[in-house]
């Protein structure tokens, strides 16, 4: 079924939510209107339909192939990254500086959802290359930038992230991959890394690695880390490709998903030393690694919205077609679509419901990004900063976790073609699976929520996002509006369940640290639901003055959704708060002998 | 990783939850005695471990090929069938009067567990071969007893059940296949049946199909739907094998999970009609596949439980041996394995604690279909059917629900290894994910509970049931142990919220059928966790008095596993309670146009 980009919850989500306005009118974003917006989207939306989502059943089915070294994608990736590069989208979320169109974050963050919703495993060598780009122009010399970016915006060049290895995966400190001086300014690399998305293919003429690394002098754990560029080919003065490096792809791993995505396993250095290059100072890899996590986490949680589109929009066809059984309930007697039997519409509600709050989520945290970067008031950069560091874990973890939902449900709309390959919806939830786990698990999203962005700073940020929720919940009760008032009571109580469990964190995680601990996963899918909730609701509050509309039945369908959150959703949030507060001791009281 | 039975839970739930010994006293039952149980369990494990386990992964891998209408199993299975026949597995659990054992169902409950645990695709040939078996004895005619039933029995022939057709899945009224009487008895059998189970292999000599079709002057809908019996080979008056019947098949699915179990589409009749046998009375073919039915739901209900039990030893497996990252709040500076990090624990308690409060849910209802059956107190028999048939849906919808977050969490122990097909966690929750879908979808289930089992009797049986929940209850809360209060209050939670349900659905069902359908999963949901930590509360109370055996440990464990049951899980019932009671307005509301 070919995706077709949901443009207008798009554009709600960034002209209400993100507050696209107010950020079109910052420094730097003086060319952004909302028209242009929209017709970017829709030629986004274009691309996505017309060129990547054909090729993405078919990329799954047939995967890459693995030869001596050499990756051949699957049929019809090659063109299309071509016309993709051609037109200009590779580039695109880039800096005008390196040649990329510098769109604010909120806006490109619509567009890469696209891809993302099209075509995951195509998507995902740009969000590596584009995450490269990032280290290089922050951290990179001048040197390193004039050779590498702007042929890596482009799309002409493709860039990796060569972290993991078998022995240090979520713990980085593990690293043993070395780098030698040369001599002449330059590195020897000798090492393996596993888990290169996009590691080695066909679709460029060349591969930019970056890598950590260790210096000879380096020391211990995560302080003796560097970061460091090797390409695939060594590039000349004149920016022509020279000799192949000492690096090659030495196998390709057989995933559950994302199957057209060749995740490569790296190993450098088996002759003489791959040449790399240094970025930036020795021993500060991971600090830089870290200052582009924030984006490349937001990223992934967006694949957790955009999977779920897919999904949805998958699911929901099937159910206008399909006719199966008696209507409980229905006089008419006529045979009608499945869509009609209420849990089949159950289940399509909770698909649309979550895929929407989550989208509501992603592009708020994207527009607290645009507005921490650009604002003139710095009070406002800061405030925004600190929403965007307080959210960014859970857009990552909430956004991906409820893509698990999202996808598994898809399949059960369908019956047993749900099973069936051919039929698209596996797919989905295959390639979800791998998103709640990489670019750091749901569990190293929550410690870091609980711990650096909760429990250190003494609970500032979430005291003030709650009171702002309150804002938004003091708003909803005032409207004499039923549909409102129940959305009202949901966030609530969702608002009286996180800042219990904020409470009880603050006073557990310096004295019981794996008390806390159990309880972080818990703790963050609770402050999605409630951050869900708010933003359903602020959704609810600007739909409910526009049902009369012309466009009505758009904001008509978002009261319905937002009910349905606040009715089936928000009531998780107990069941959270209670695991947090009451559960710890049965996480942590088995001895270890006696699992 | 090899799969390892848990003789010992099982023997304690068969025990102390379904009551072998009284099941052991019932008429027919002389033989059985705990001594033997264990015997049959141990020696069942031993073959799931080193003859089934062993061919799962590259099963999964390897497939089933198609050609010319003939099916190839993944190598090895030909092999480990042979040995599972001959051993006599496969005819175990079947009556005495055909070659079987006529051991009791909650004795072949658990070794059946073994077969679904070790290999599922190869455990589902001997589920449907023995569901065909239950037909024919039930159904069939003296002549087709004698005919087939022994060498379905032993595994020299191998049975299938061809129900669903492309129009006709879970609206079996829809089915179009035609019987045409040949003047001779027999009839021709014309149509295609598609998701045929072990439809065509080649492990076995003959297969014979169970077939519903149509008379020519049948009457439309359910009530004109026949069964018949179409051997694959027809079978000579001496019981050697004829001439090949005009049946084939006609193609194998692709699938997300189950791939070494071969999924036919079988095409009846392309010549002269497929020849086939009446069995029992025309028309009433739908009424015996209900009659069969509680069985086969009551083992695809179990077969969430064994795969529930694979993902965990899985994961339990590599968390003890995997080596990540530091423990917070270890003070001790070793390296030690992830099994220590607080969220690991908690995925792996969750995992355990919900596997076995689904096997002691599967194990309690096989106790009653034995009681049921032979108790000589008619009463008794009575009160069992009864339990029996509110339970059956249940066990089939909960159990394997639960499997979806077991076998998804079993992936996410894994970390980053998880998503590589090699490591094995992947095909668990592959293969599970079919569990919720066939055999009657988690809707149909729950269409069915609040239905025929709940609202249609006046809830006489689920009233009866939360009366001996409460019972439980009150002895848990009458000792003086604080993991028995902490279990006492979870257990009665989940009684409040699951009468309140279920006083809700009765006043509402006749009225406002559709908002009862839009509650039923939760309601479903909702009475597999109550009765779970119901029974969990039961195994807890025999535990408590036991922590000082010898046997200490498994007690120990049982405890902590019942309270992370009633402190984590129970909270879940409230969100269903509340969606039931609050949600079906949301789910009913949108018009179809504006999804």
């Amino acid at each position: 079924m070919t995706y077709v980009a949901p443009v207008k919850d798009m554009m709600f989500a960034m002209n209400e939510l993100a507050g696209l306005e107010e950020i079109a009118g910052l420094p730097g974003n003086e060319e952004v209107s909302p028209d242009l917006v929209e017709a970017i989207l829709d030629e986004a939306g274009k691309f996505a339909s017309e060129v990547l989502s054909p090729i993405n059943a078919p990329g799954d089915k047939q995967g890459n192939t693995w030869k001596d070294g050499v990756v051949t994608t699957a049929d019809g990736f090659k063109e299309a990254y071509a016309s993709f590069c051609e037109t200009g989208w590779n580039g695109m979320p880039a800096s005008t500086d390196f040649g990329g169109q510098g769109l604010p974050v909120t806006v490109s963050t619509a567009v890469l959802e696209m891809w993302k919703s099209a075509n995951m495993s195509f998507s995902l060598c740009q969000m590596l290359t584009l995450g490269a780009v990032e280290a290089i122009a922050h951290h990179g010399s001048d040197e390193l930038k004039s050779t590498y970016l702007e042929k890596m915006v482009s799309g002409q060049w493709t860039g990796t992230m060569n972290l993991t290895e078998p022995q240090a995966g979520s713990d980085l400190a593990a690293v043993r991959t070395k780098a030698d001086p040369r001599g002449d300014g330059s590195y020897a690399i000798t090492g393996t890394k596993i888990f290169i998305t996009w590691g080695e293919h066909d679709m460029a003429e060349n591969i930019i690695h970056l890598v950590l690394a260790r210096l000879p002098d380096a020391p211990p754990g995560v302080k003796g880390i560097s970061l460091f560029i090797a390409p695939k080919y060594m590039v000349n003065a004149d920016g022509s490709l020279g000799e192949r490096n000492d690096l090659v792809c030495a196998s390709i791993e057989h995933k559950m998903g994302i199957h057209a995505s060749a995740t490569a396993v790296m190993a450098f250095g088996e002759k003489t030393g791959a040449i790399g290059y240094l970025v930036g100072e020795p021993n500060r890899g991971l600090e830089y690694m870290f200052t582009m996590m924030n984006h490349a986490r937001l990223n992934v949680g967006l694949e957790g919205v955009a999977i779920s589109e897919r999904a949805y929009q998958q699911a929901l066809g099937y159910a206008r077609e399909r006719i199966q059984g008696k209507i409980i309930g229905d006089k008419s007697g006529d045979k009608k679509p499945i869509l009609h039997h209420p849990d089949v519409r159950r289940m399509l509600m909770d698909m649309k419901s979550r895929t929407e709050a989550t989208r509501a989520l992603a592009y708020y945290v994207a527009g607290c990004m645009d507005r921490a970067k650009s604002h003139p008031d710095e009070a406002v950069r800061k405030a925004n900063q600190s929403r965007l560091e307080l959210l960014t874990p859970v857009v990552k973890g909430w956004c991906t976790e409820t893509a698990q939902g999202v996808t598994w449900n898809g399949i059960q709309v369908h019956g047993g073609m749900g099973f069936i390959e051919e039929t698209g919806a596996c797919q989905h939830m295959r390639d979800a699976r791998i998103t709640t786990i990489y670019e750091g698990t749901t569990a190293i999203q929550a410690n870091d929520l609980i711990g650096r962005k909760t429990a250190k700073e003494g609970g500032l940020s979430m005291k003030g996002l709650l009171e702002e929720m309150a804002q938004t919940q003091a708003a909803l009760a005032a409207q004499d509006n039923s549909t409102l008032q129940i959305i009202a009571k949901g966030l609530g109580n969702g608002i009286v369940a996180l800042n219990d469990a904020t409470d009880w964190l603050l006073k557990t995680y310096d004295g019981s640290p794996q008390a806390a601990a159990a309880g972080a996963v818990p703790f963050l899918k609770l402050t999605g639901v409630v951050a869900g909730v708010w933003l359903m609701g602020r959704a609810a509050l600007v739909s409910a003055g526009r049902v009369t509309a012309d466009d009505g039945d758009f904001y008509k369908a978002k009261l319905v959704t937002a009910r349905y959150f606040a009715e089936h959703v928000v009531p998780e949030a107990a069941c959270y708060r209670d695991a947090i507060l009451n559960g710890s001791g049965s996480v942590l009281a088995l001895e270890e002998a006696l699992f």
